[in-house]
């Protein structure tokens, strides 16, 4: 349980900077047009890494359910990510990815 | 749809408000030992309600599932909030359902 | 005061609010490459909407001093929304000036 | 400066960790009655350090701002922690020391 908790806190920190660092760079990409679904969902899924975040490091009553949606969030955005090329896309989606897993195992 | 939308940001607003509202409250309290249950259940219930309000406001794609968290959270804290006389308790009992009722509606 | 915190409250709502509309509305727009500062802006405004919104309410002892970061954020995406002729700019732009002197309002 | 950035980054994480085990901790304690300001700290610092890890991690164009705000809320947060004996109070004012210390940096 408390290695579950410390790598997923772990996983949700590195996903929420991953998620956010390629929002900022997709905005600065030649063919923005491109990563609009890309923009949306890297900041739907910080806010969800933010969420699970202060959940669990404040030990929430519902922790289990904001980890649970914030792994649905987390494979939505990898999805998209893992369309484009870019480094930072290809890196976001691999930060989803270990994210949705660490909050599935935290639900166990 | 539309009018479920409004209705719903609008209770999100009211019930954030009641829940910090009765935080605050409850911290100020002589006997604050008996609030503690309310004290955690009124920033998880406000910390999902602002997260609701971000979704909705920015036409998030996980807008219906935000919604259905927030409203077992707010159904949760409403029943917390419900056991105490304080009327900043049972004022926010009273929003919480208004929400939660507002969230389940927005996920039809 | 009480006022000031009334006014302030709603002119918060109503900012975060319209900024995650116009950042949804840019991400649609066909020349979504124009839009890009204010993207950037809209989100970085709601997020500051959403963090006053929350001091505000829960008697934070940071009250003030988030209503002036705030109030700076909402100047400057005024500022950029107000280059843009889409009606969600310009709305935008009307709602971070209202929030903006609602929150130098409150700090007095 | 990219230094300067991993370090806050890292010290903002750690932060909003401590404040949220110090405000759990807090609610458990026997005099709870004790811990009140404490509570309301641990909870303002912790949602100052989530709103600052999002601004960095997104390259804000008010980073500096919002890490100044940061560095001022977890100031008071220490001087509140500091005075009670509790291990998790330490903990808490010695990461909020930290992370204040780390925010004054990234400011330069």
């Amino acid at each position: 349980m408390n290695l579950n908790y410390e790598e997923c806190l772990k996983a949700c920190n590195e996903c929420l900077e991953a998620c956010n660092k390629c929002y900022d760079a997709c905005l600065r990409e030649d063919h923005v047009e491109m990563m609009v679904e890309c923009i949306r969902l890297d900041r739907a899924c910080a806010d969800a890494c933010a969420f699970a975040i202060q959940a669990m490091t404040s030990n929430s009553p519902f922790m289990k359910e904001i980890c649970q949606l914030c792994a649905e969030i987390c494979e939505r955005c990898a999805d998209e990510c893992a369309k484009h090329d870019h480094e930072h896309c290809q890196r976001c989606a691999e930060s989803c990815r270990k994210c949705a897993k660490a909050c599935r195992e935290m639900m166990m």
